[in-house]
């Protein structure tokens, strides 16, 4: 259910009602600019994921910016983009089902739309939905290139199932998807170029074979925020997948760059704001931001700006802060959190508080929010 | 952003779009029929925590079976709850700050409304906002029993805080809100009744020294389905605030009974429905059901009635699951997911849809989903 909005443009920040999901739009705009400069000298497009922040809005301005379109993980989360003005999304991922398999072939009557296939009766399912509905979809076979989720082995397995898009009608071959999201979250910065090395030498390979095979693979797609700087030197995906770097979280901000620091190419743009609830002793604080507030799954979120002030946990609606030899923070005030996981935490809100500064600028709508059909 | 209803009444359950939280009607109504029975010769009432299930017409059926009214954590779901026609709901927690006190003194003109509290600054901003509102607000003094999150130490400090609220205007001293959270997922069985009796000892002294101060404890409140029995041995709550008796979930049947065995004394009535979306291999299934469609925080979801299917992890959309020798599970087949935490499950999603047998009968609304403010 749509909730109601937390604030309003105009409010100062101390208005704004918590918990709720704030966009540092600063840093957020920095964050845009610096991907399309670290891609302006390549040949590689960036196709940004649109599962991080579920906002056509922030689809469009990732297109102003020079991306080509977005990608998502779900049918659903495609109809919105498309809804709010997006014209070319690739739904990175399989899509199963005479339901969504009809929706994907309409939707394609009106944007260009791509998807992912790892078998080839689900190849015969998104043909005879798009011979319904007279339309085309983009088809590239996903290889498995070490994350041991969905794809076809690389090499003669990928060449076969690519033979059969090819030979369906309405369906077009657009290459290949080869996805390593294990790789973007290896902390150590040889580990994870290794990583992304395997996945590229796979891809490379399952591209020869394809050539071999009279197949055109045009589109090298994957990667990641984590991966990015791998993933360009690499040199075989031309088609990027980052989205994360719109906000970045906690957990990247555990990834070791070359000399061993922590590893921050992007800004942190997205908070979670909350307010201290309780403050039963001189050490403790209960914020009103826990479990339905925060993602969990990559670690704790950190405090931001607060020497002191660490997130020691949550439960189901709160969340328990200890401070440290002198700090203080009183009942009533808020606390600025960095989610340990953007993705998840978006999720949980339906509205996007934009601040510049301390004044709320643009409230808008994670349009796509628990969009998961 | 409300999301398109997953399946309609009529439908079978087959026909059910997923990832969907799908109720076992049948289960759920045992269960609400089984705690009336537990407490039908006691002298303590059910409060059942709205957290839970969000769900203003859950909450009727629950005082359809007895229960007094319910409780909240968010005075957004104080509201929610009221609009849906509950006529008495406990804010189970602390509410700071103006705009939400002048929220809740509002709703307190159109139902009966208690709210918790630990700090006398606090109450004097509830007394106020009462005054403002020309409502009462009946206010209970949250005592730490060994949660370690909220609430001021059992004892004398209980009592300072009591006689504050008792002598403000438009507050109503309604009594102690004793509630050891922590104790509910304690695994075994002798442990969980020490913690409970802990906790009840605390309240009990309590209540005498407010006694030996002209304060009447009317509400001894806490409690919660992994405790009932323990608090009903105790003898000291006579309002119990368990939630996840209607639904349960995967957490909860890791306890032990006294005899060691797994306890489970409601059924499982929750469930997740996913689709098989790729089947790369013969000993691996990849669901629809990730991150944004199962809590995680608790445990892995077990796999309902499928021998040698295991759920073995998330991504954000994807759920993996390991067959067994001689398991089978074909691509676009259904399981139904047990979450190991159904509270904040219910949080992701928008509808309800309820099944008896192989069809669904009512698809309702989460209609406190989402409101964290």
């Amino acid at each position: 259910m749509t909730q109601p909005a937390p604030a309003e443009a105009g409010m100062a920040i101390d208005e704004i009602d918590t918990p709720a999901l704030v966009v540092d739009l600063a840093a957020y705009e920095r964050n845009l600019a610096r991907m399309a400069e670290r891609l302006a000298d390549t040949n590689v497009r960036l196709r940004p994921h649109a599962k991080t922040h579920k906002s056509p809005i922030i689809g469009l301005d990732q297109i102003a910016h020079g991306a080509i379109g977005v990608c998502c993980q779900k049918v659903g989360e495609a109809e919105v983009m498309v809804e709010g003005g997006v014209r070319d999304v690739m739904v990175s991922n399989q899509v199963v089902g005479p339901r969504k398999i009809a929706r994907l072939a309409a939707l394609a009557r009106h944007a260009r739309v791509s998807v992912c296939v790892d078998d080839a009766g689900n190849v015969a399912d998104l043909g005879a939905a798009a011979e319904a509905f007279a339309s085309e979809i983009d088809v590239l076979v996903e290889i498995e290139v070490g994350m041991g989720r969905c794809g076809v082995p690389a090499g003669e397995p990928a060449v076969r199932l690519a033979k059969v898009v090819d030979a369906t009608e309405r369906l077009n071959f657009a290459g290949l998807q080869a996805y390593h999201g294990a790789a973007q979250h290896i902390r150590g910065h040889g580990d994870r170029r290794a990583a992304v090395d395997s996945a590229a030498a796979l891809t490379r390979e399952t591209v020869g074979l394809l050539a071999a095979a009279g197949l055109d693979c045009a589109v090298k797609a994957g990667g990641g925020t984590g991966s990015l700087e791998f993933d360009l030197e690499a040199g075989v995906l031309n088609e990027l997948q980052a989205g994360s770097y719109v906000f970045m979280d906690a957990d990247y901000g555990r990834n070791l760059d070359a000399g061993g620091e922590h590893w921050q190419p992007f800004e942190n743009s997205l908070f979670v704001r909350a307010t201290v609830i309780s403050a039963p002793t001189p050490t403790r604080r209960v914020t009103d931001a826990g479990l339905k507030a925060l993602a969990f799954d990559s670690g704790l979120p950190l405090v931001d700006g607060l020497d002191g002030v660490t997130y020691q946990g949550p439960s189901d609606e709160h969340g328990t802060l200890a401070l440290a030899d002198g700090a203080t923070l009183a009942l009533g005030e808020a606390v600025m959190l960095i989610p340990g996981h953007c993705d998840p935490t978006v999720n949980l809100y339906d509205w996007y508080v934009g601040v510049r500064g301390d004044v709320v600028e643009r409230v808008w709508p994670v349009a796509a929010r628990g969009r998961l059909a």
